[in-house]
C-alpha cells in the first residue's frame, strides 16, 4: 500500500497548520495512486514527520511518498526533511520511504505562478 | 502598464534566490497580462520589496501586481509583505499597488499537490 506524506514546515497560527492538513484531505479525495494522504511537519507541531510516517504504516502502508510542501530549497529541504526521514527509515528498514523533489522544483511552477498571478475574475 | 513582482523571503543560500529570479524570467515569458514581471525579497536579499517596486516604476509601470511566493499564511504574508508594500505606497501615492493572495492560498493546490506527487516518470 502506497501512501502520500505532506510535510510542511509547522507554524506557531494554528490556522496555517491547518490549512496543510485541510491540503492532505483535499488531495485523498483526487484521483492518484495513494491509499492514504497525511500531512506532517518539521517543527513547532505534531505530528513530526517520523509520526507521520507511523501513522502511516499502522494503517498499512509498505511505501510512503514523502513531498516536501517547501517552495526554496533552502536548509529545511537540504538536510532537515532528509535527516528526519532518515532516522524513520533506521526504525522502518522494511519500508520504503521515498523524497520528492520539494514542491517548488516541478518544472510546472512558472506556469502555477502565472496562474495565481492571473485570477479568473481579472 | 501592468506589472507583476514576485516577492520571495530571500535566504542565504544564493541558489536559492537565483531560482526566484530565474521563475520571475520563465513567467515573463508566457501568456499574461504582464508587461514586465520580476522578483523581490522579503529579507536577507535585494532587491527588497520597496526597491522591486520602484524599478519596476522606473521602467513605466503604473499598476504594480505583488504576488508573495509563500504557501502558508504565516506572519511574513499576514503582516511583513503588507508592510513593505504599504512603504511603497506610501513614496508613490500615484501608483496602483495590489497584494495578490499568497500562492499557498490558490484554489489550485490541491491539484498541483497532487501533480507534484505523481510525477509522469511514476
Amino acid at each position: 500500500m502506497k501512501s502520500l506524506l505532506i510535510v510542511a514546515h509547522g507554524s506557531r497560527r494554528a490556522a496555517s497548520n491547518e490549512s496543510v492538513s485541510k491540503l492532505a484531505r483535499q488531495v485523498a479525495t483526487l484521483d492518484n495512486q495513494f491509499n492514504q494522504v497525511q500531512s506532517a511537519f518539521l517543527e513547532i507541531v505534531e505530528p513530526s514527520i517520523p509520526e507521520g510516517i507511523i501513522r502511516l504504516i499502522k494503517a498499512g502502508a509498505d511505501e510512503v511518498v514523502i513531498l516536501p510542501y517547501f517552495l526554496t530549497a533552502g536548509r529545511h529541504v537540504v538536510e532537515d526533511v532528509p535527516a528526519e526521514v532518515a532516522k524513520a527509515q533506521e526504525q522502518h528498514p522494511n519500508i520504503n520511504l521515498q523524497i520528492l523533489p520539494h514542491l517548488g522544483d516541478t518544472d510546472l511552477m512558472p506556469f502555477w505562478l502565472n496562474a495565481a498571478a492571473s485570477p479568473s475574475t481579472d
